[in-house]
Order: structure tokens, then sequence, then C-alpha cells
């Protein structure tokens, strides 16, 4: 029986500190380390999400400590180990840090010069490159791009497509301090996405206010994050972006999946309100039929009840991901964890979600995984 | 075979400018003008909402215009035609202006100087006192009480209990400028609430930003009003405020309630994994415990789909409720709503969720309304 093809649809990846350096120039180190000091302590808070027992086990899960998280061949190793065989990678592991001047998927969370953020993404944009490269054919990366300046964000977007792999574009959930995304400064960025076929990512990060010093300030976090990362749909498709850009894609990753069907639903609901008829403006489609046209969920750690939603979602739409290296992942457990959610699913409705779309959306050839898939994919009987 | 006691849990009241100007000091006359003229343009706004066409039938539906929201002659005949004997009346009909200074259930949409946001509250509440007095037994309100200055909310909030009857406290659902409800500031108001046995609601209304000037933006405004108005629930169970203050009510009113059961299961999960436990503090229970010993739902125009789901949601915190005067919602054909969903349920459930849970919470005696549900309340057939 043929093994099963499982690609990564959210995985997160960054290098140390010491690393991110090399990756920019030598004037802006002084800048860096000033950042670095403040982000360290924040980043300890944002660890302050996982109980510190917990912490223990899953680090000392991991003989050699994290390094899957910068180092491509035991990244490689490890990811093979859980039987996945591609990946899309994300910024931010759980290294120090994270991407300078907090510009991966916390961009816009705080206030800081947009130069520091555009210098920070273009750092980690260049090591990401060499990620991706140094496992041809089984990486793709998924860029953070800053939205301060329309006119250099859509420079470095034709830059990500020249230089990246299996490629994609991250934008912040949240919009900070600048317009959210109905605006019609975005324009050129929609444009170029569609134009070079790269699919506009929004991940859970930014968004949420600061929550203030208490000890259940991270579930606060934790319980908003999500809903801050669902809110650009809303924007997208009543303000047109789907009709205006039909072939533009639009990829949800680590937001949950069980919300979408009952917005969906409710969306289309107002759609067809005659109260509120005048305000569908130029919308040819329902909501849910641009969702179903152009939208994707990247479905990390698919829980067994989002799972049995997936006809109401639509099994096209459905790309697992494993979360790896995140502790709230599903790594170095996945087997389990895919036995608990797929068990019982048709087994090619989950060869799709598992991997097939994420092959079709990313380009990645299933010829050149197939002797990585023999070796290490799941069997369907396992799931 | 008895008729059903139907109370609605969600109307609205709000009298014409002239009358609010009588229930203020006369020094605040020229202030209330000046504001009205801006507030009348953001009401013909908000009324853009509405289709031309849609809002003229609606209007016509009404011989005498919508002077219901505030002739309580009118209302009572309006409310009794519709099959309903009782109701709790929150601030803002479809007249001109709303409630002064934007006091209302908008209350925080836009920056204003407190000491009017406090004028308005006070002129709307000794309006509101009147209102209820004149159909004793059958007319709550929920007093709207601006939070900028604590110790004076507090003394609102007893004037609210003194003189209101069936009465409850009505909080922004966006704080706006100020911090949101995890906050040590706002223990006062919990404990007052909870001592004088006074529901704290939150109603749809504030938290959404500014969407500008695009002919779309009423629709972004109805998609994110209702994900604006479930927050303060999530800062009340993570913060311990149902901990502190386990008789303390907590009513979520006209924001939807099939969003209710999918959340607690999320927050259940999280208060179970054992990455986070360290982070629920002195949290006793877990978030669907608290949600069914002190909080309830103001379903207004509850959905089939919605009614489905009333046994996670819970039987016993669901009130329904008809929103009138507001177009959206079923009057005046609350009968035929009311077959749509309910039809099938059986009666026990359906007398607790059209009246007896609110009877409850409100303080509604059944002996006092009976007469009237004898003439008028649907036959339990008619669901």
């Amino acid at each position: 029986m043929d093994r099963i093809m499982l690609i990564s649809a959210d995985c997160h990846a960054g290098p140390p500190p010491a690393t991110y350096r090399e990756y920019m120039p030598s004037s802006l180190h002084g800048a860096y380390d000033a950042w670095l000091a403040g982000a360290e302590a924040q980043r300890r808070r944002r660890m302050g999400l996982f109980d510190d027992e917990f912490m223990q086990g899953f680090e000392a899960a991991g003989a050699e400590g994290l390094s899957g998280a910068w180092d491509p061949g035991r990244r490689d190793a490890e990811l093979e180990a859980d039987g996945t065989v591609a990946e899309v990678v994300f910024p931010d592991s759980i290294v120090a840090g994270g991407v300078p001047f907090g510009a991966g998927i916390g961009m816009n969370s705080r206030e800081i010069d947009p130069q520091l953020t555009l210098a920070g993404a273009r750092a980690h944009n260049r090591w990401l490159k060499d990620l991706c490269e140094a496992s041809p054919g089984r990486r793709g990366g998924i860029a953070p791009i800053p939205i301060d300046d329309i006119d250099v964000a859509v420079e470095e977007i034709a830059g990500v497509r020249r230089s990246i792999p299996h490629a994609g574009v991250l934008l912040p959930a949240g919009t900070g301090s600048l317009p959210l995304y109905h605006d019609p400064r975005y324009e050129p960025i929609w444009a170029t996405c569609e134009a070079l076929e790269l699919p506009v990512h929004i991940h859970t990060g930014s968004g949420p206010p600061d929550y203030g010093d208490f000890p259940f300030a991270p579930i606060l976090y934790v319980c908003e994050a999500p809903w801050f990362a669902h809110r650009p749909l809303t924007f997208a498709i009543w303000s047109g972006i789907f009709e205006r850009h039909p072939r533009l894609r639009w990829i949800m990753t680590e937001q949950g999946a069980g919300w979408i069907p009952g917005l969906l639903r409710q969306w289309d609901g107002l759609f067809d309100r005659p109260m509120f008829r005048h305000l569908r403006g130029a919308l040819s489609l329902r909501p849910s039929e641009y969702w179903a046209r152009q939208c994707l969920v990247g479905a990390s750690m698919l829980s067994p009840e989002e799972c049995a939603l997936r006809h109401r979602i639509g099994v096209e739409t459905i790309m697992w991901g494993s979360d790896y290296p995140h502790p709230e992942g599903t790594w170095p457990h996945t087997r389990e964890r895919l036995h608990e959610t797929f068990d019982g699913v048709p087994e090619g409705e989950a060869r799709a979600m598992l991997g097939g779309n994420a092959a079709r959306v990313y380009g990645f050839d299933p010829g050149t995984l197939a002797p990585a898939v023999e070796r290490v994919g799941p069997l369907p009987a396992e799931l």
C-alpha cells in the first residue's frame, strides 16, 4: 500500500542571533543588539505561555536541543522521523528574539522604526532562501513582508519570487497603526501577488493588544490571537479583493479551522438579506464562493472535530501542518495525532489534506518527493 | 392549552431629542445641540446599513411611524400585537441621535468628554425610569453606565438599583481608550453589581473601529460588531471575575448564540492542556462551568441553527428577544419567526427560552403577567 505524502503547511524556522547578524549589514549590528535585549525579555514572557515542567519535557525530547529550528540537516532528519517529507516555513521558531526587529509573525505588535522592520525582514528572507535551498524541492519559504511602504513591499515581493523556492508572502495579521486591509493602499500588493502567483498568508501572531503584566495575560493572548488572525479575511471578502483578483490565493494559517463553516454561512446570510442588498457592491459571488475559489486554511494540528467539518470547509481547501518545532504542535508525535484526527476519513480525502493540496499550492513535485515518501511516509493503515 | 409567556430580553427605546432635552440640565442644551448635529450625520450613515426600499417598507408597516420607540401606550400595543407581554429595554431606538453624547450601546466608539457621556447616560436613565414605570411589572430597564470614573460608575449603579424596576446594568462592549475588562480597576463595579443583584449586560454596539467612508463599510461593522461584543467574556472568565463574584450575573445580548458552544469547548480545552496549566491561576472551575453558573445570552432573533445548539449552550441560559423596534428584529412578524425557530422544540424548553428564564432573571411575576398572556400570548401549537 502506497505510503502517504505528508507535507506540513505550517512549520517555523529561525536561526540564533549570531546567524541573523551575518545576514544583515554590519551598520545594523548595534541597533540589533539593543533591540535583542528587550526582545529577549519579551520572548521569555511569551514563553511564559508554557508550563515549565512541560517545556523541560519538550526540550529534553530533542536530544540536541532545538537546533532543528535552523540547522537544515537536523531539521530534515527530525521531520523525516516524524513522517514528513516536505514543509513550508514561517518565521519565528522558539529561539532567542525571533526575526530581528520583530519582523516575523508578530509584526506590528509594537511600534518600531519601519526601516528596522524592513531590515529585519530582509535579513530573515536572505537566510530563508539559504535554508530552503539546502533541501531542494522539499522546503518552501513564506517570507514576511512589511507593509509600511507599499512600493517597497511590492519590490520585496518581487524579490521573494526570484529568490525563494515554493514561496509565499506573509502579511501581518494585525496592521497596527496602519489602515486595515480593506484600504485601497494595499491594492498593489494584491495585484503583485496575483501576477506572480504568490499566495498571501495570514498567520496567527499579531493583532492582540498588550494585556499587561498579569499571570493570566498569556492565556488572553492565546484566546484572542486566532480571532485577530481571522479579521483580514473579512476585509478581503467584503471589500472585493477576491472579486478584483480572481487568481489571488489567500491562506489562513494556524488559527484553527472550526470557525470557517459558521462564518461563511453567516456571511452568506448577510449577503442574502434584503435589508443589506445595497451593501454587496460589486461582489458577483457569495462569500462562501470566494472561499472555495481562492482561499485555503493552513490547518495546523487539525483536530478530529475540525476534520469532521471538512466537507463544509472544503476538502480541497484544507492543508495539514505540524507546527514543527513549536511545542503546541504535533511534533514529535505526529503519527499518533494523525491517527486521532484521520481515523476513518476516506483515504483520498486524507491524502489531499495531508499533502496533495499543499503540493498543488506550493508546487512540490510528488515525483521528487516519492523516494522520501516510500522511506518515511505514514501507511494509510496507520491513520 | 396555556398560552406562552413571551418576554423579550432585547428591546430598544429612546425618545426624540426634544424629550431628552427635558431630562437634562438646561446648562447642557447648547452642548447637546452641537453634538446632535454631528450625531445625526453619524446616525444617517449607520442607517446606510439598511436598503432604502427595505426601510420604506419597514416604516410603512407602522402606520404611526416608529413612535413606539418612546411612547409607552403605543409601545405596549405594538408589543402585545406581536404576542409579547413584557420586555427589557436597552438604549438606542432608531430615532434621531440616540442617547445624548453617544452614551448608549455605542458608548466609547468616539472620543468625547467623559462628563458629557455621563450626562447623556443620566438623562437616558431618568427617562428610562419613567418609561418603565408607565407599564408596571411589564418593563425592565437596562441602564447604560459610563466607566471612565469607577467611583462615579458605582454611584450610578446604586442609583439604578433604587430607581429602575427589573433593572440591569449595560457596560460598553468596547472600552475605547480605557483598559480592557481584565483590569483590576473595574473590580468595584463587579462587586457592586453582585451585591445589588444587578446583572451586567454587554450588548453589541461599540468596539469596532471607524472603517472609513466606503460603500461597503457598514457591512464590515455588521461582521465585526458581534465579535467585539464577545470579547468581554474572555476577560471576565480568565481574569477570574466569576471566581471572585460567584453570584454576579453576566448577560451577552444581541450578538448571536451559535458561537457559544464552540468557544466554551475551546476554552475548556485550553484549561485542560498541560502546557497551559500554570496559567489557570486561581480558577476553580472550567470556563464552561462559569458560563453555566453565571452567564446568559440575550438571544435576539434566535435562529433555527442556534436553537438546535440549545443543549450545548444550556437551555436555562438562553433568553429570546425580538429586538423591537429595530428593523433587523422579528417585530412585527414575531409569530412567524417563532414558528421557524421553535417548531418541534419540547414545550418546556421553549417556554424557558421564550420567557421563563427572563422572568427569573429580571424578576417579572408570572401572576402579574397572566392576564396579558391569556389575551395575546402565542399558543404552543403556533410554535
